[in-house]
């Protein structure tokens, strides 16, 4: 398999002033003309002059009397002037014209009805007092709008006022979107059978198409072109006859179908980028066909709309001559540290939460399915190129993705993971959808320490203190005593001697570690698990230097059952859980408690009592249960406050 | 003329409280089921479940080998492993089915092909390792969407890809709108007869419908009604006998329009409020009638469409049960003192331009007529009800209606005004509409001191400073030496005798003031023509005293004008302009200079070469010198700079 090597790779910078000056978009687009009453949102193409003056008579700009203000300069406080309605004096309401021969208007306010028809003043009015005059709102003539502006629903009236009814808008920008791969099928022909098989539903189209409508332009979909070049080369030179003004190539994700937009466009015309140093999005290619743009996307469903994204709103920008809305932008601490590449802008998916009245993000499960990534991402994080990794509390600016989503429906679960946990989320899913868990695993220690950040609502914790024989507390005294919290006992779960299949070398107490023909493998100091093992090697008078193996070291649970598994060592300290998943066999020693730390503002909220009413269910323990090597009995109890 | 009461006025708050109270709003929308590549910005009608499992196969996470996990656990870095391709490694693509009897993936990057069919691995493969499982991203009957999310482009792609090609979304709220007034006439039948007639042209309900479409409903405007309560009855019924959930009544300008609704509501229902401590937007009123709300609002253009906007967008948001997106807000300081009405919330339309980096706003001008503002506002000032008027400088929340301009394109003109001031708007109109100024007079010292306090890029100033005989300088030296600034001189202006038509009194010199017969109107002190008027009173060795009507003020130059023109004086001191203006007779005296103070970063960008460019210009000059009493030989000369 080769690799493909991208040659001319830009930063993502370099790509959109490659993509600005290789066409010009500020000309792409003709005018049309459109009704008034259905150009909302629309762009003027050009300047719009007022066609009529407003008011197009001298009109009362108050409720009150008009006058003719020369015949009232007599009037003063000790010598009030009167004068008769229908002759001298007129009611007038706001906005009706001036009767005949009167020049002023004095407000209601300060006339005094004598009687039926006399009234009374007590101050002259001024000439023009008063008076909204022909054309002083607008003047025939005058510059309503510029070009290149987006009309709002105000705007609509201030054209009808001014004498139009129909207006010079530009028209929408036309995207072709050509969809490529062996492997799709359309959503209409998507059967089982078929995706069984290997193929996957096309829908990059879809969320491409409904990008560019919510831009202001206009999508066409052609049918899923296969992978064969000829037929993708027809597609698209067709698609360039047409009146487009863009044609948008959606690869396949097989790395040969990205080859052939590129190929094409070398073969007619001009390659202008060949890949950015953007993740995801990386493959994107832009080239240029007799003066007409053709972008290729990749096939990856979050890279294909990314791409698009980035490069592509620059440019409408530049084609309607306006500034598309941006997302609204959100200032939020890392929950945890994140690496990244150097060299490469990445753009993260991460989830929010809010801790303490600050914003807190934690990035989406690595290798996160496009779907769940599309729907569950709450923000974008963009990470830039000299960037490499952020550390946990670091502030940065994140493209918000989801503006109406409430956060405190999101907690930030950060801590020692455990299955059960993902059991929880699958709970809480069904029984309280609103409500959901961002998970990742820190560490029994890691998630203490985030909680005393505030960067976390509760996380896991299993570590056992020698001193002590106690779990959990002594560490939250020591580490995090100013942070007021509740410690919810979760499950006690068996720790034990993982070994082969059929325990060949029977291994079943502790002491068998020292045995000459027992090779051991250890955990990593400050492991819970290692904790455990050292106090109780303490315990039973074994001097670790007589454990063969002792030095060897996993990081995890599951490595521990990989070493045992592939015979690299006959014996470990873990769970059940990892031993089963392998299929080794297990002889349970001491049981390991489980806790769950949670901040105290958290734990008083109706989102913990959702939480708390799946724990004391019958079916939530029992799916735990069913994991093996879990005691319940105690799950939900209230261990310690601070 | 009867002045309606307000009875029940209620807070903004109260309203919108009673509006969401009174009818079951989260109610009110059916479901429809529509394609999903259609439903762009609509709303989820109830949870939506995958009908598939995502991968609906164990598909490769990665580009590397398909293996049997366990056949490889003998590979280590000091004993590499060999397997044969085709028959214990597969070559797999991202996102690719993995072949019969394997459930692993080793990444590319740890496999080295040693032959053409043969490669060679260092590290065992887990089980699953680099597997995205069947479900993994998505299991089937596992929840995408809750009820009421609105579907961004990235979620028509998850829907496609778990099985929906229709989803049920809820209706768009359908809203009838209703204009009635005798005074309207629709856009497609005004003509300049019936316009100059007192008609005016009916485009509340465009704006109002447009608005409807923007928060994603459907509006039916209908015909015009007149100012008749049976027909105005007739209408209303028929609407609320068809499906709208909504009926938007707007009342023409005449006060006896605002009832009929009110009336028709109290016949047949019930009225909810009637009159809000709002301002614009005081009348609207809202009723029941059988279940369905009635909404009325005022006439006054920015009224209607505020009252429609801050009463029916919780209502909205209710019905659609999601957060309407909110207008962009911005901090900005007041440009200058803003009186505002205790007890009632205000909102004011204002300017928006930025000096020294940081945002100021200016009220439009009181009395702006409805089309400048709905074309002119950039920002919306809410003052609440408790505020009795913001300060200068005060730091305030603007909601902003025009998110997309370029805020360094208006210049905030605060200083004395003159009329050349409005020609000089008027040039920049035409010549660089791209451009604009926002005006209001403060005085000469008010306005250096709104320089001062980078609340202003410059303003008109013509203060005479005795001990030197000297204009402007100063005072700048005085109250702003530390802000860099430019004096660039306007024009000359006459200063001289005000007097009636004919000068009966034959008021010829400044010594004239001192005659018995002679009674004069003096201006205010601190004006610059108080202070040039005592200062050659001094120069002239005439006693104050010995005038009579000296201790007299009036504050602006047509004050002065209309105490002439009114008889209460026989002279006062002013400019030819405000004599003219009431047909009075002028007798110049000494020229006064006005000159233009501009911040010296404003003087140098573009914006200001455009206005010094018109300065310049003949057809400007012309115009100006047509006011009467100016001397514009010297426009645009720079006389100082600090």
């Amino acid at each position: 398999m080769k690799r493909r090597i991208y040659l001319r790779k830009k930063t993502l910078e370099e790509a959109i002033k490659i993509t600005l000056e290789a066409f010009a978009w500020p000309r792409f687009l003709k005018k049309e003309n459109i009704p008034v009453k259905n150009a909302l949102g629309r762009i003027t193409a050009e300047a719009i002059y007022a066609k009529r003056s407003v008011p197009a008579f001298n009109a009362a700009a108050m409720d009150g009397i008009a006058v003719q203000a020369e015949k009232t300069f007599g009037a003063h406080e000790s010598h009030p002037l009167r004068l008769k309605v229908g002759q001298e004096a007129f009611f007038v309401n706001t906005g009706e014209p001036l009767p005949p021969d009167t020049n002023a208007v004095i407000m209601i306010e300060e006339v005094h009805q004598v009687s039926e028809d006399e009234v009374e003043i007590m101050t002259p009015a001024f000439p023009w007092q008063h008076v909204r005059k022909i054309g002083e709102d607008v003047v025939e003539g005058e510059l309503i709008f510029p070009p290149s502006h987006k009309l709002a629903p105000w705007d609509l009236g201030a054209l009808l006022a001014t004498g139009h009814l129909e207006i010079p808008v530009k028209e929408r920008p036309k995207v072709a979107i050509i969809p490529t791969g062996d492997e799709l099928v359309s959503p209409e022909e998507a059967t089982e059978e078929l995706l069984k098989e290997g193929r996957t539903v096309e829908f990059n189209s879809t969320m491409i198409a409904a990008t560019v409508e919510e831009w202001g332009g206009k999508a066409q979909v052609f049918p899923i072109v296969p992978d064969i070049p000829e037929e993708i080369e027809k597609v698209i030179l067709e698609a360039l006859e047409a009146d487009f003004h863009l044609v948008t190539v959606l690869a396949g994700s097989s790395a040969g179908s990205k080859d052939h937009t590129a190929n094409l466009i070398e073969k007619e015309g001009e390659l202008l980028f060949h890949g950015i140093a953007m993740m995801p999005g990386k493959p994107a290619i832009l080239g240029r066909i007799k003066e007409k743009p053709i972008l290729g996307v990749p096939g990856y469903p979050v890279s294909a709309v990314l791409a698009f994204e980035k490069l592509m709103k620059p440019a409408f920008s530049a084609m309607l001559g306006v500034r598309l809305p941006e997302r609204p932008k959100v200032t939020a601490k890392a929950g945890r540290k994140i690496p990244s590449r150097l060299g490469t802008r990445e753009f993260l998916r991460v989830r929010l939460g809010e801790v303490a009245g600050e914003k807190v993000f934690m990035q989406l499960k690595r290798g996160a399915g496009a779907i769940t990534t599309l729907t569950k991402a709450d923000a974008l994080c963009e990470i830039p190129e000299e960037v490499e990794g952020l550390d946990a509390g670091t502030k940065v600016t994140l493209e918000i993705l989801r503006p109406e989503k409430d956060l405190s429906h999101t907690a930030l679960v950060l801590g020692s993971h455990d299955m059960a946990l993902d059991i929880l989320e699958e709970f809480l899913k069904k029984e309280a959808p609103e409500y959901d868990l961002s998970l990742a695993h820190l560490g029994s220690l890691g998630g203490l320490l985030a909680l005393r950040d505030n960067l976390s609502h509760f996380g896991g914790t299993h570590l056992f203190d020698p001193e002590t024989g106690e779990f959990n507390v002594p560490y939250i005294k020591r580490h995090l005593p100013e942070t007021p919290l509740v410690l919810v006992h979760f499950a006690y779960r068996e720790q034990g001697l993982i070994v082969p299949k059929g325990n060949p070398k029977n291994i079943t107490r502790l002491e068998d570690l020292a045995r000459e023909d027992v090779t051991f493998i250890n955990r990593q100091p400050g492991a819970g698990t290692r904790v455990l093992l050292d106090y109780h090697l303490e315990k039973l008078d074994l001097n670790p230097r007589q454990i063969k193996g002792y030095e060897t070291e996993e990081t995890t649970h599951l490595g521990v059952a990989i070493a045992v598994a592939t015979g690299r060592a006959d014996v470990g300290l873990g769970i059940l859980a990892a031993a089963r998943l392998l299929s080794l066999d297990f002889v349970p020693l001491f049981p390991e408690r489980y806790d769950l730390a949670v901040r105290k503002d958290f734990f008083l909220s109706p989102f913990w009592q959702k939480i708390a009413s799946i724990l004391a269910s019958q079916a939530f323990r029992e799916r735990v249960l069913a994991l093996g090597g879990y005691d319940v009995s105690q799950m939900g109890k209230m261990l310690y406050e601070q």
